[in-house]
């Protein structure tokens, strides 16, 4: 029996358009540096996927500063900025920010000065999207694009941290998207790329593999592809919680990513849980997978006031737009009878 | 008549090798800080990456930190260290470090106190190499590595900078290299990816390159197929200024790449040279790539005593293994007759 990867919040497989514009740009020998034909022909290709980015981001006219994912990208946004975010931002945002923004048990964040803050569109755990308020410092659009329709220039946000291998495309590429006329300081310097802002000679396959991914995700948004994984997501969340009718669906109130799952079963680590899938086939996760290997509570259950045992005891789900039915199933009859063994065993 | 790329020091093309293994390492799903099965797997590719680049590199026990390329490994290791450098190094380097060690006239650094200095091992412009004081704090080893044979072990240095697509792995990927025990403190943080050091999903893809370029250059080193190139390079040498008796070759008389030639004409301007060569179909360089597009005389040859005029009159050849001999003399050709129209204009 396959395997189901059932983790697609981590990482997503790459698509096949990202895989042969990538093959594609192994064949562009320059650096895009370079004044000569063979570096022109690099930069070409590095701007046209800047471009199809821009586009597929709704982002025409703002500036798309590549980096080596959102985790760079947020540095370069919040290092030294001294802004407020929310305990649910990812810890990538929050290691430099003033995490006290409020957040209530939906998930919803309270965002009293937009200007000196950064706000995520949608939360890697839960799902939970936010409506952003306009004039917003920063936002970390990472797990929302390419899994909700939206535009950058339409959100209010004056910035936004994006990566390729959420939607479909490598690892180890992203971008820093500014309206134009936003400023920073360069983090990477010694070298006059991306105008300057950081320095490095660009990640050229990676960036075509990105462009192209981007590109294919914004496509299947539209021709409805996402439509339907709402609904299988909630009949899977209606089945497991019929069985296990003490398991909670968080922020299942609120607004959420139509492929996020966040099951939380008191008493039950999720840890634990995410053990028992993975020797059955399939790969869920507990938390975000950047904590790597460290077993530790999540930062986002507990500000929506789950105490600490709790927010052990949640796994996350996050299908694909591809996952069917059988495969769906076979998931909830490995749970549910893994649930029963552990209900057994502790009354 | 197809293009010559004689820029192998701005960038190689993709080897082979480095095509194939990133064109396997699509398949793997997972995220390298996922627990699960298909996250295992991407850990696994990972860091048997780790250890083929730490062999390629005479770097075993080492520690491999993976990063965006030599900017960003430059910026971790000395950032806000305040080491002394020469003016030849990198702006790379040179962006965190005081330029004020003395250089002479054949591009040698004096290094009085290595504890509190970056060196280059080769310099991008001129080849020149450098001979590494023992308990160096830095060196920058991108145009070394693959193709001269050392050993990071036995070079003195405690730490050194490398990139994967100067010996024929993608751009956008490089390492920080660390002798046991050394200490940094994480500029990319919110994630416990490379033990804390560098937050971020990594570039898997362009680390499976990378490991397998760099293990293919030290095979061809060991092969012997870089034997050839200084002797084909020096007979290039012996052409040009033969017919351009007033031209210098820069750091003749020093230990040098085999590879890299740095014509210095007074009088004819680097950008000038390039793009008349760009258009009878090679591609050579005028200093470093990564100043983009900015014309400035070349820090490097200031520092080896050339005025600012002389140092705007250089161009940079640097050539593969496997140019042959017709290509070299259709070089020649092209360059001679370029040269001798520019004489007949300038007397």
């Amino acid at each position: 029996m396959s395997r189901v990867y059932l983790d697609w919040n981590a990482t997503t497989p790459l698509r096949p358009e990202a895989r042969a514009a990538m093959i594609e740009a192994m064949d562009v020998i320059g650096n895009p540096s370079s004044v000569h034909a063979e570096g022109r022909a690099a930069k070409m290709l590095m701007e046209r996927s800047r471009e199809r980015i821009a586009a597929s981001l709704g982002a025409e006219g703002a500036d798309v500063v590549f980096t080596s994912g959102t985790t760079e990208a947020a540095a370069m946004m919040l290092a030294g900025q001294g802004l407020q975010c929310a305990p649910v931002e990812h810890e990538a945002v929050k290691e430099w920010c003033d995490p006290s923004l409020p957040v209530d048990s939906g998930g919803i964040i309270s965002v009293p000065d937009p200007a000196r803050a950064a706000v995520q569109l949608a939360n890697s755990e839960t799902g939970v999207i936010q409506t952003l308020p306009e004039g917003l410092a920063v936002s970390d659009l990472t797990q929302a694009f390419g899994k909700i329709p939206f535009s950058f220039n339409w959100l209010g946000a004056i910035s936004g941290l994006i990566s390729a291998h959420k939607l479909g495309g490598p690892k180890g590429i992203g971008a820093l998207i500014l309206k134009k006329g936003t400023d920073i300081e360069a983090r990477l310097r010694g070298g006059g790329q991306e105008q300057g802002r950081r320095a490095g000679t660009e990640n050229l396959i990676g960036i075509a593999g990105f462009a192209a991914a981007a590109e294919a995700a914004q496509r299947d948004l539209e021709a409805g592809l996402w439509d339907d994984v709402a609904d299988r997501r909630d009949r899977l969340e209606a089945r497991l919680t019929g069985v296990a009718t003490d398991a909670i669906i968080v922020g299942k109130d609120s607004k959420r990513l139509p492929n996020t799952t966040c099951l939380l079963t008191s008493g039950w680590k999720g840890e634990t849980q995410v053990m028992q899938m993975d020797l059955a086939g399939f790969a869920v996760s507990a938390g975000s997978a950047c904590s790597s290997g460290k077993i530790r509570a999540s930062g986002t259950l507990q500000a929506m006031g789950f105490d600490d045992a709790q927010a052990q005891a949640a796994i996350r789900i996050s299908i694909s737009p591809d996952l069917d039915d059988d495969q769906m199933n076979r998931f909830a009859d490995a749970w549910e009878s893994a649930y029963s063994r552990w209900r057994e065993r502790n009354g």
